[in-house]
């Protein structure tokens, strides 16, 4: 079998770039070691190969249908969710308390990681009850977290987030699913969920939703929107699912990727009422949602990064096997033909990939270690932490989701007429990762939050912060001889995507927010370039710190993180010139566009 | 049904950008005028409709199928075939005297388009005959286009090209396929081709190959490369097809597009002898395919341009009608959402899909213009034209191919969780044409063609000529202020790849191939950028003279063309920078890269 990860460059990534063996010095992870990381890793692993990677394509042929009114799933599904919750992987992060394993959210992110890049549509399950149950944490009372987290926490049931309808998207401020006070505390639950992931299957016992909706008689906008947990089945006093609680499956969407993970329509009280609970207080929802999206956010750009990955490490393998041609320097036609990955623009396509990947992975973990940080670092440096977070994470979602894909159509690419067939995984994977750049919130939401809110907010003391650190690893990267591309190449980047941004939010106010924002992609182009261009030169640094003493495959290993940053500075970073002299002079092109002149 | 077709843009390049009006001057196409052509064109657009669109997903979800060793295809697609022959479109390049129309090569292309909108998959089967039968009319002898040829020009038999073998894909030099002489003059043919396209199916009575093979004794490498005519059925002395000559279905290749158009593995001489006809001399197989290959070079280009047309038709008429979210600037939560084009974002997707079909459309019936010229322009320009034709050949094929991907990413983008739905066609669309920048000539091969061969041929003539076509239209753009933007750009993008290219081919003895054509891809995209940016200039030119005198719709059409210049001028045009400049460098960044350090 072609592996699907990386398994040296994931330790690389956590112990050699981030100070993920520091980790157990902080009192929460006191009882961990690096080794301790390493095994649940390797569990992680073979968890992910026998039980995930068995099923791939069969989830992709069979779609999930209904059968009798019953969602029917292929048996291996059932299969890999008992693996996964027999692990411990649904409760990982949590308190030991709470039988979880207290593992810090950056291993926790690592072992999904195996998941995605094995099955990406069989980890959608575990994906969402796991963000489902996080949230509640923060939010739901000790009760409900007794009735509809724990649940959860042992993989007995599932959960879903439920926010958009069919008339509102991503305009959640449209939603108009009503909920009605039944008298006791709790509400009727009335109207139509599109796109919900997991809404309905018989993997589990008992399904949670987590539902936005309307208060009857309340505002209108987000400030109406509240947050309430709604049972599939509801739930007795002794805790077990008793009788249907009408949240009935209207139809299935068919996709063309992810169509592992069923995709559902879902009405809420048809053919009778649908009782939900208020999490917290009311107005809330949107807030509090928006802690699973951003979470949910950071999980799909490592999604991407892993489909990225698996499409990567095929077609390599394929490149180093398959022959074909001759060098150009080398036309005796009696020669044999060479392995293709001897051909320059193969080699090209492989490192491209290379960088994409390996630069979303290096991204999407580090600020994963940032969410540890804010949960256990330093007290007095979380204020920036949360900034820096806050900051990045439009970019840790939507740079991986755009460039995976980039990297998929290369690996089809290298493999040429067999990348297109079903006959190999990677056209399946650039199928699966076209929904990325869209589902959790578009590339235009995604820009329109990073140049709207989180390069303003707390007058723009994420990016304040996020310069004082690529200047540090840009100091740190000084003497070392083969880091002279990567770092001229990113001090260019970083100069002209910062004086862009500073110049376009200067004008802020005279250009007005339709203006602004009509340049909001080409901030997150500019600042996400910038981003893992900063990424490669940290990784480039752990490697020329590490090669001296390396041998073998690990001298090689190293060697190639050195010559991909090499090639993230030559074609990728003076891409950023294009997009930050765009955005410096705050383009009008697109918004003086006429609708009635296409 | 959403138009796969822009009409009014079709008519203004042909008669408004290009000369097509002037054609009926050539004494060959006397007998036509523009509403001829223009009448043609509509009906093409009938049958394209009726015959065409009717089923365009049934053969994507409904795939090939061998029956009790038959190729089974859904019904509609012999209907399809039929509308199409009894419009005379197989015939409609050739002669009157053959049954033809004699039509321009620049109007069959324009028909062609319809049907590559309309249906890829179902329009494989004439695209293939059309190229089998032209290369028969330049090559085979009179007797064997009596026998083989004009049977395709009537519809009743198709046509195949078989190059590509299971060892052999781009690799030609290394085909297998031996051809025996029978002592009649005939040769006996065994061997096995792969990715045959229309390679077996009952449409019609027989099938006629294009194989090329190696006669036995001779030469080794691609002198010893020669063409047979090989018929799925013996030819009888009536001119009817007789017994089985022995082409053998091995197998079905399922792709992730295209899967309307029948797509196989064949041995020939399995269970009998194959008997097949020489075409010409032998050892010139490798030229006379490339004849038919580039002709089809230029259709997969036009093909590529239709499949984006017909996403960014889809996605704009999306955008006209849903309703989402709200401007910047207008945030009251009463007021009703705005239609999603509104968004300046939507338009950002809209425009670029908008200046790579157009653009791309501009590009391929500009090159099929060529090949008029070549068969009928003035004596004196041929030489020229075919050296300009060569040049652009390989970006006709591999542009469009790539930016119509982009387009299509747009275009799902535009119409987000809709986008890669199957209840939409535009995710179809993105699969069918992820195969165009593979299939006849992957995009390293373009690259290697252009900067190793069209680049260097007659001491790089066809950079001159096309330098010089560039520099008329930029002199006849003068005056007009709305291309200001456009002609700065052009100008800029010329003459960073102009330096480049000059500098980097006046050191290949210096550097040798293998270096020169590591850069191969970064040739192709800066001169493909800067020559569809030359597209954008000629079609504003074109615009801006028209605009003083149109009205209404007409005057809207013209000002999104030259609002569309200005989107390519200001987002495309500054990319070829980065492209320039690894070329004019030499990179060696990929042919240093080791294969163990991946």
């Amino acid at each position: 079998m072609t592996p699907f990860l990386n398994r040296r460059d994931l330790s690389f990534q956590l112990f050699e770039v981030l100070a993920t063996g520091t980790l157990p010095r902080r009192p929460r992870f006191a009882d961990h070691s690096r080794e301790v990381y390493e095994d649940i890793l390797n569990v992680a692993h073979t968890v992910a190969e026998r039980h995930f990677a068995n099923h791939t394509r069969e989830v992709d042929s069979h779609e999930p249908q209904v059968v009798d009114g019953k969602v029917v799933l292929p048996a291996a599904v059932a299969g890999a969710m008992r693996a996964f919750r027999e692990a411990g992987f649904f409760s990982a992060h949590h308190d030991e308390a709470l039988g979880g394993l207290q593992l810090p959210w950056v291993v926790t992110q690592a072992v999904q990681a195996h998941f995605q890049a094995a099955n990406i549509g069989s980890s959608g399950y575990p994906f969402l009850t796991i963000g489902n149950a996080n949230l509640q944490r923060l939010f739901a009372s000790p009760e409900q977290q007794r009735r509809y987290m724990l649940p959860l926490l042992e993989g007995r049931w599932f959960g879903t987030m439920a926010l958009s309808e069919p008339q509102a998207g991503s305009g959640l401020a449209d939603i108009t699913t009503t909920a009605t006070p039944r008298g006791d505390g709790t509400y009727d639950i009335s109207g139509t969920k599109m796109w919900i992931s997991g809404g309905e299957h018989e993997l589990t016992e008992n399904i949670v939703h987590l539902v936005l909706a309307r208060i009857a008689g309340g505002p209108g906008g987000v400030r109406g929107i509240s947050l309430f947990l709604v049972p599939r089945y509801r739930v007795q006093d002794d805790g077990r699912p008793g009788e249907p609680n009408h949240v009935v499956l209207a139809g299935l969407n068919h996709k063309m990727g992810y169509r592992g993970t069923v995709n559902t329509l879902l009405n809420f009280g048809e053919g009778g009422e649908t009782v939900g609970e208020l999490v917290g207080e009311p107005g809330q929802g949107l807030a509090q949602m928006f802690h699973m999206m951003n979470e949910a956010r950071i999980g799909v750009g490592l999604g991407a990064v892993m489909l990225g990955t698996a499409g990567y490490l095929h077609s390599l393998a394929y490149a180093q096997e398959r022959r074909q041609g001759r060098l150009p320097s080398g036309k005796d036609p009696h020669a044999p033909p060479v392995a293709i990955i001897d051909h320059a623009d193969v080699r090209r396509l492989l490192l491209r990939q290379k960088v994409f990947v390996e630069g979303g992975l290096a991204l999407g973990l580090y600020a994963s270690s940032l969410v540890d940080d804010l949960q256990t670092g330093p007290e007095e440096t979380r204020g920036d932490t949360g900034l820096l977070l806050d900051l990045l994470t439009p970019i840790v979602k939507s740079w991986p989701s755009r460039y995976s894909q980039e990297a998929l159509s290369d690996a089809i690419q290298v493999m040429g007429g067999a990348g297109y067939t079903r006959d190999f995984p990677v056209e399946m994977y650039y199928r699966d990762n076209r929904l990325n750049p869209i589902h959790e919130g578009t590339e235009g939401i995604q820009g329109n939050d990073l140049l709207g809110r989180k390069l303003t907010q707390k007058g723009g003391r994420g990016l304040v912060v996020l310069l004082e650190k690529i200047e540090t690893d840009l100091a740190a990267s000084d003497g070392f001889e083969r880091l002279e591309e990567i770092r001229a190449a990113l001090r260019q980047a970083l100069t002209q995507t910062r004086e862009a941004i500073t110049s376009l939010l200067s004008r802020a106010a005279e250009l007005g927010p339709d203006v602004v924002l009509a340049n909001a992609n080409s901030a997150l182009e500019a600042l996400g370039h910038t981003v893992v261009g900063w990424m490669w030169l940290r990784q480039g640094v752990a490697a020329a710190r590490a090669l001296p003493d390396a041998r073998g495959s690990d001298a090689d290993f190293y060697q190639g993180k050195l010559h991909a940053a090499r090639f993230f500075a030559v074609y990728e970073l003076p891409k950023v010139r294009a997009y930050a002299e765009l955005l410096r002079s705050a383009d009008l092109t697109t918004l003086e566009m006429q609708p009635g002149w296409f």
